[in-house]
C-alpha cells in the first residue's frame, strides 16, 4: 500500500523531528552551564577542579566578607526571577501537552493506517446479517467478536453517519464528510473480515431465512438483486420521516435526517438570500424568501433553528447586508413547549434565549396545510380558542416524527406475533422481535418502550454484541461437553476422571456465562445547542439529575460531541471546521 | 458583528499567548544566569560588588594555577556541547519560522475579518457590468478601482472556482468548498461597494444598452427576469463543454469544469466500485463497472486520470481489497500524444509514467458514439489502417473540447462584425469586440488568438483592470481641462497663467495615461500531475523554457498551485486537505 508506507515515513519524520527537540531542551540548560562554566565562575570551577584547603578557606572569608553585598545584589534580583520561572514553567507544560497531544494523534493515525491481518469469514460458522449502517448496527459491529460469526452486512448507505452534529452542517459550520466514517474503514479493524454490500434490504422471508437486497444506486450492474441466508438477523434499518399525512409536506419541506438533506437544506438556504437579493425583489417577497420555518420542537429542531439564527447573525450580515435584517426564523411545534424532554427550567431558559435571539417560537400550533409558498396552521390562543394562521415562507425544514420503513412494514406482516404493531418491531427485553427465534431489532425500527435516539440505539447495539459474544462462546463450550461426554460413553476408564473434570469445568463456565441479564436503558442525559454560544444539558448523575444551560454549557455540549465521535479522524476534522469557521466564517458559496 | 469581533478577541488570545513566549525564552537565559550569580559564583559576584585588590590578585592567581586543569574539563565537554549548540539553533529556528508562519496567517485572517469600510456606488459615475465569476472577471475585479465606476457582477455562480484543482476534487483528496471562494468576501475588499446578482445573463441588447438576467435557480421570487443597464460591459461567461455532435456523450458521460461535475464524478466512482462488489456480480461485469475511461488528452484529463488511479492505488485496494485489482483507467486521446502543449520529452515522460502506473493510453482514436455501457472509437493503427473498437467502461469522463455559450452566440448574432465568429466573440488587441465601443470579452468566451486557459484569461482581466483605471483617469484629466478652459474663457485675467499651467500639466498627465500597450499574452508555463506523486512543468524562463519531471516537479506543481491558490483561507485549507488525506487517505463514502 504506496501510500500507507509513505504515511508511515512522514510520521516516523515526525517522531524524529520531536525526538531531537526534548534532547534540545536539556541540551540548552546542561549547555550554557558549561559555558558559564568556562567564562564568569573560573575560579569556582577550579577550586572544584582540585580541592585546596587555603584557597577554600580564602573564599569562605571572601563569601562571609561579602554576606551583605550579596544579600543586597539578591533582594534586588530575586523578585523577576520568580515571575519568569512561573512563566518558564507555564511554557514547558503548553509545549510538554502540545507534544502530548501530537504523540497521541500519530499513534491514532498508525492504529488507522495498519489494522491486524484478519481472519477470512469460515463457512462453517453461522452466517450473521446485520441490516442497516447507523447507530444500532455499528455500535453493535463495533463490539462483536467477528470471529465467531460470519458477519455480512447490508445497507444503501456505506458510511456511518455522526446524525447529533448534522444541524451544523446545513449551515456549513462542520462539512458534512466531517461526521461521516465509512464503514469499510470501521470493519477494517475487526478480528475477522466482515462482507459489506451497498445495497436496501427489499424483503426478509423468515421461514426460509433469506433477505432480499437490491442496488437502487444510480450505477447498477447485471446483477442487481439478489438473495442473502442468514442464521441470525439483526434489523437495524432506523426510520423514515413521518409527515402524518399533512398534505404538501413531502413535496414542499425539506426533512433533516440525512447527509443529504443536509446538503439540500443548506444549497437551499443560499438560494433564498441569493434570490432575496435579486434586482428588483418586491419586500414583500424579501420577506417570504427569507422567512425559514422549522417544523418540531425536538432538539433537532430546536438546534437547527439556532445554528440557522448563528448563520444570519454571524455571516450573513457581514457579507450580504442589503437583505441581513429581514432574516427570520419560526419555529413550531404542537405540544405547549419545545424540548419536551428536557426539564421544565432549560424549557423556559431555552424559550427566553429565542426570545432573545428573535427566534419566533409558536408552540400548540398544529400544521395542517403546505404550499409551495405557505405554510397553513391551526394555533390554540391561551383562552383556548382555536386560530387559522397562514405563514409564508422561503425554506420549511421538517424535523419531527418517525414512520415505519417498507422493509420493517414488510416483515411485520409475515409475523403473525406482530400483527398488532404500528410503530415498529415489537421485540422482547433481549430484543428478539417478537414471534421470531432469529431475528433482533435495535434502534428506531425496534418498539422497547424506549425514545428513538441514537442514545438507546447505541446502548441496544452494544447489549446485542455482548449477547451474540455469549452465545457464540456457550455453543463451544457446549460443543465441547457434548464431545466429551461421547468419548466417555465410547472408551471408558483411562482419562475417564479427566474428562469427567473438564466436563464438570465447562459447566460451571456455561452456568457463568448463561447468566446474562436482559437489556435495560441506562440514560446519560440529554444536551442541545439553542444559538448564541448557549446550550441546555441535562445530565443523569447517580439516581438525580443535573441541570444547566449557558455558554459553559455549549463548552461541554461542544467536548462531549467531540469525545462522542466515531473516530479521532472525525474528531479531528471537526475541530478543524469549528477552528475554520471561527477564523473565516461560514462558507456562502450555493453549491 | 458578533463572529468577527469573537475572532478578533480569539485572536488578541492567540497573540497574548505568542507574545509571553519570546519573553520566556529570554527569560529563562536572564533568570538561569541571575540564579547562577547567586549559587557557584558567588565571589566573583562578591568581587563585582566591591572591588577589592588583594582578593583580584589571589583569584587571578587561582586562575593560573588551575589552568590546565580547566582545559582538560573544556577539552573533554566542548565536543557535545557544539552538537548541542546546532540542535539548539536548529530548534530555534524551526520554532521561529512556526510562529512567523502562525503570525502571517493570524495578519491574513484579521485582513480578511476587517475590510475597510466602502463607499456606496455613485449613480453619476458610469455602470460597468461584468458578466461571470471565473479566471478572467475576477482576476478584472481584484485590480479595478471599483470608485471609477458603478460595478455590478452577474453570474449563476456565487464563488470563484480554482479550477486547476478541479481533478484532485473527484477522488477526494481535496473536499471541493476548499478550492470555492464566495464572490461577496472578494468584494468586500474592494474601496467601493459592488453590486452581485445571482442569476444567468440570458441576452444583451447592444443598442438599448442593457443585459437581461434572469434567475434559473430552484429558488425563484416573484421577479425572476429584470433588466440591467450597463455603459461598459465585459463578457466573461467562459465556455461550455463541447459533445462535437457524438451521439450519446451528453446523456452518458461527465464533465470537469464546474464543483458540481467533480462531486458527481465522485459519487459515481464508488458508485461503481460498490456495484462491482455487490454479491454475485459476473466477472465480465466487474472489469466493466471498475473501467473508468477519460476522454481528452489535456491537461485536465491527464490530471484526472493520474488522479483516478492513485485513488484505485493508496485507498481502494486498501479498504475494498477483493476488487481493487480490476480497477483500469483509459485515456483515449484524437492526437498522436496526450498534453499536445507540452515539450516533446515531458510528453514521452508522462506516457512512460502512466505504463508503469497501467494507464492505458489509446492516442489517434477518435470516439464515434457512447452508449450507457460502451464506447465506440475509431483508432488508427501505426501502419495507417483504421479499426473501430468497443470499449466497455462503468465511468466515462469528458474532459475536451469547448463550446460557445446561448449568451455569447445571441450576442455574436446581434453583432454584424462578428458574423464570422464561430468560436466565440473576436476581440481586437485591447479585448474590444469587434463592432463595439463599449463591450469587451475576457476567457473563453473571447477569440484573441490564445489558448483557453486560466493563466490567459487571468491576464486579460489584469489588462482590462489596467486599462478601466486608465480611461477613468483620463476622463477625470479631461473633465477638469474642459473646466479650467471654459472658465479661462468666462473671466480671463487674473489666474490665467495658472489655469493655463494647469492645463498644460492635465494634458502632459493625460499624454502620459493615453499611451497604454496593447494586450500581450507572457505564457509562463505549464504543469500537469501525472500520478503517483510524479509531475510535467514545462516553465518560461529569460527567452527559453525549462522542461522537467518527476517528483520533484511534483513538489513545485503543489507549491505552485498553493501560491496561485485564490485566498490565504484557500491556500490552508487545500493544505489541510492535503496533510489530512496522507494521514487518514481518501474518503471513500459514497455522498
Amino acid at each position: 500500500m504506496a501510500s500507507s508506507t509513505r504515511a508511515m515515513s512522514s510520521l516516523r519524520a515526525a517522531q524524529n523531528i520531536i525526538a531531537p527537540r526534548v534532547i534540545t531542551r536539556a541540551s540548552i540548560a546542561t549547555s550554557t552551564l558549561a559555558r558559564r562554566a568556562f567564562t564568569t565562575t573560573r575560579p569556582t570551577t577550579s577550586l572544584q577542579a582540585r580541592p585546596n584547603a587555603s584557597s577554600i578557606v580564602r573564599s569562605a572569608t571572601l563569601s562571609r566578607q561579602f554576606q551583605r553585598a550579596y544579600a543586597d545584589a539578591a533582594s534586588q534580583k530575586r523578585k523577576p526571577g520568580k515571575i519568569l520561572t512561573t512563566f518558564k514553567w507555564l511554557w514547558r507544560l503548553t509545549y510538554l501537552s502540545a507534544l502530548g497531544a501530537i504523540g497521541a494523534v500519530i499513534y491514532a493515525v498508525y492504529e488507522d493506517r495498519n489494522p491486524q491481518p484478519q481472519v477470512q469469514p469460515d463457512p462453517t460458522k453461522k452466517t450473521l446479517v446485520v441490516l442497516g449502517t447507523g447507530w444500532g448496527s455499528v455500535s453493535l459491529l463495533k463490539k462483536l467478536d467477528t470471529e465467531n460469526y460470519n458477519v455480512v452486512v447490508i445497507s444503501p448507505r456505506n458510511y456511518f453517519l455522526f446524525t447529533p452534529l448534522l444541524p451544523s452542517c446545513t449551515t456549513g459550520l462542520i462539512e458534512h464528510r466531517s461526521i461521516m466514517e465509512p464503514v469499510r474503514s470501521i470493519f477494517q479493524h475487526r478480528k475477522a473480515a466482515v462482507k459489506f454490500y451497498e445495497a436496501e434490504a427489499s424483503s426478509v422471508d423468515p421461514d426460509r431465512k433469506v433477505v432480499i437486497i437490491t442496488d437502487n444506486s444510480e450505477i447498477q450492474g447485471d446483477t442487481s438483486q439478489t438473495e442473502i441466508p442468514y442464521d441470525m438477523l439483526v434489523v437495524g434499518v432506523g426510520a423514515e420521516n413521518a409527515t402524518f399525512g399533512i398534505p404538501g409536506v413531502r413535496e414542499n419541506s425539506c426533512f433533516l435526517k440525512e447527509i443529504g438533506d443536509a446538503q439540500l437544506i443548506r444549497k437551499k438556504i443560499m438560494d433564498c438570500v441569493e434570490t432575496a437579493a435579486f434586482k428588483g425583489q418586491t419586500e414583500e417577497e424579501i420577506k417570504r424568501l427569507l422567512h425559514m420555518v422549522v417544523v418540531g420542537g425536538g432538539p433537532t429542531g430546536v438546534e437547527f433553528a439556532g445554528e440557522l439564527q448563528d448563520f444570519f447573525e454571524q455571516d450573513i450580515k457581514r457579507l450580504v447586508p442589503e437583505i441581513a435584517d429581514r432574516c427570520k426564523v419560526t419555529l413550531i411545534e404542537a405540544l405547549p413547549n419545545v424540548l419536551p424532554s428536557f426539564s421544565r427550567q432549560l424549557i423556559e431558559y431555552t424559550e427566553n434565549t429565542f426570545k432573545e435571539e428573535k427566534i419566533d417560537v409558536l408552540t400548540k400550533t398544529m400544521v395542517k396545510n403546505v404550499s409551495d409558498k405557505t405554510v397553513e396552521a391551526v394555533a390554540t390562543r391561551p383562552d383556548g380558542t382555536k386560530e387559522t394562521i397562514t405563514i409564508p415562507y422561503g425554506l420549511l425544514v421538517w424535523a419531527t416524527g418517525n414512520a415505519v420503513r417498507p422493509i420493517v412494514k414488510d416483515l411485520i406482516s409475515k409475523i403473525a406475533a406482530q400483527k398488532d404493531s404500528r410503530r415498529g418491531l415489537a421485540v422482547n427485553e433481549y430484543l428478539v422481535v417478537q414471534g421470531t427465534r432469529d431475528i433482533w431489532a435495535v434502534g428506531d425500527c425496534a418498539v422497547a418502550g424506549y425514545a428513538p435516539t441514537a442514545q438507546v440505539a447505541a446502548q441496544e447495539g452494544n447489549f446485542l454484541a455482548r449477547l451474540f459474544n455469549n452465545m457464540a462462546k456457550t455453543e463451544a463450550l457446549e460443543a465441547r461437553i457434548h464431545e466429551l461426554s461421547s468419548s466417555l460413553n465410547l472408551k471408558p476408564g483411562t482419562n475417564s476422571a479427566d474428562a469427567a473434570r473438564e466436563i464438570e469445568e465447562c459447566e460451571r463456565k456455561l452456568r457463568r456465562i448463561k447468566d446474562i441479564k436482559p437489556f435495560h436503558y441506562t440514560h446519560q442525559g440529554s444536551l442541545a445547542y439553542i444559538g448564541s454560544e448557549k446550550a441546555v444539558a441535562d445530565v443523569s448523575w447517580w439516581n438525580g439529575n443535573i441541570a444547566s444551560h449557558g455558554s459553559m454549557t455549549y463548552l461541554f455540549w461542544r467536548s462531549a460531541y467531540l469525545s462522542m465521535c466515531f473516530s479521532t479522524r472525525n474528531r479531528l476534522l471537526v475541530s478543524i471546521d469549528w477552528l475554520k469557521s471561527k477564523m473565516f466564517g461560514r462558507d456562502i458559496s450555493r453549491e
